[in-house]
């Protein structure tokens, strides 16, 4: 069973004012249930349409008939399992000796989910999100970024501040139609590393920052290849800082 | 006006066999439209809430209401403007000389589209996709390529016949969790590379037919992190080969 008060706080999660206010999000699934939970993230109440394998204590268990799972689900085609669980606290603070990932307003979720992933197969641990960015606990955040959002510092600052108060060590690195041909750089170990937002690249008040422009060379017909996707993008920018 | 059987006609083209039947796919919103009509791609008819702005035959021009066009659009969001187009021949053979892609079972139409924009970007000419793989006059790979679908000749082939008949100078390459490290490879001009389906990777029919599996390496923690997006990892690959 699912009372009224659990369904309005279920769909008022959709909402990022409603996660802020709350400290809550929702995932789906057992796959990505069973990694946010086994990372240690505590969860608030679970709700299931068969048997449980998971662990979870007893009192945050609610069976649900389909029909109830579909109508608390955020996704299409609902998954059997839907749990709502605390937003952690991140406790490390950043580390500016390794790579840190930035974004300038990314606003696809599937994007952003994208990028986490990368992040956790680079290993890289802080991921600074301008505010205007998408929320990292968006549903479609955490289903498209399937667990590595505990493996990864996900912060919303104000990049700027972030960016002029970086020490004059490290370098921020954006990516730039005009800038030097990324296969061409020797990276070192720390850096910052901005991506920008899907329709207008870097902003202008960030491109001021920015140490040392780098671009993805193209290869195909000059005149007409639109851009690459941002998190296409990213993967090849992270991939070639690793390598 | 839009009439009822061109109603029916763009509805059908939501799915695969109508436009396989009528030869026809739908693209939506001017700049995909543009896109489209500027590689050469013939308009069958163009649907519009407002004043024409694109050089397009008189008579195929539809001027219909916002209400006619959220009936035809297969957005959640539709564009003022709906076009259907012929499919186009592809006129030119394989090209073996130089870089091929592959992909066996890609299921999800944004991670086909993702593809098609880094071919294009990479100067990729002939990707070559198993039949199971989704089509790409789905509408939501038309909208996600954005254009790019018109400089890429996308082949839709038994991918175990494509492989078997390359001849034997021609290495073809696939990702594997256990293959060489991608960053000591060193590439040729020409090849076939593999990319598997999202969630099962390279079929064993097709790995039997690799000649050479190479491993994008993880630096993240290796026990935990999951796969790879096979977008973002084609992205990798493409850029070694290109690098």
């Amino acid at each position: 069973m699912v009372s009224k008060s659990q369904k309005k706080l279920i769909r008022s999660l959709q909402q990022k004012k409603y996660r802020k206010q709350q400290q809550l999000f929702v995932a789906e699934g057992d796959k990505v249930i069973s990694e946010l939970q086994a990372a240690g993230l505590q969860i608030h109440s679970f709700f299931t349409t068969k048997d449980i394998l998971t662990e979870i204590p007893i009192d945050k268990i609610y069976e649900v008939t389909e029909k109830e799972l579909k109508q608390l689900s955020f996704l299409t085609s609902p998954q059997q399992t839907l749990a709502v669980f605390h937003i952690p606290e991140i406790k490390q603070l950043i580390d500016y000796q390794q790579l840190i990932l930035g974004l300038d307003d990314i606003r696809d979720p599937g994007n952003l989910g994208t990028i986490i992933r990368l992040c956790d197969w680079f290993g890289i641990k802080d991921l600074i999100c301008s505010q205007q960015t998408v929320d990292c606990y968006n549903p479609k955040v955490v289903q498209a970024s399937m667990g590595s959002i505990t493996r990864v510092n996900i912060r919303y600052l104000d990049l700027e501040d972030f960016c002029v108060n970086c020490s004059n060590d490290i370098s921020i690195y954006g990516t730039f139609m005009d800038g030097d041909n990324i296969y061409n750089e020797k990276f070192t170990k720390k850096g910052v590393v901005v991506m920008g937002n899907e329709a207008n690249g870097i902003s202008t008040k960030i491109e001021k920052l920015i140490t040392k422009k780098i671009a993805i060379p193209r290869f195909g017909n000059l005149q007409k290849t639109e851009s690459l996707n941002v998190a296409t993008a990213a993967a090849i920018t992270l991939s070639e800082f690793r390598r």
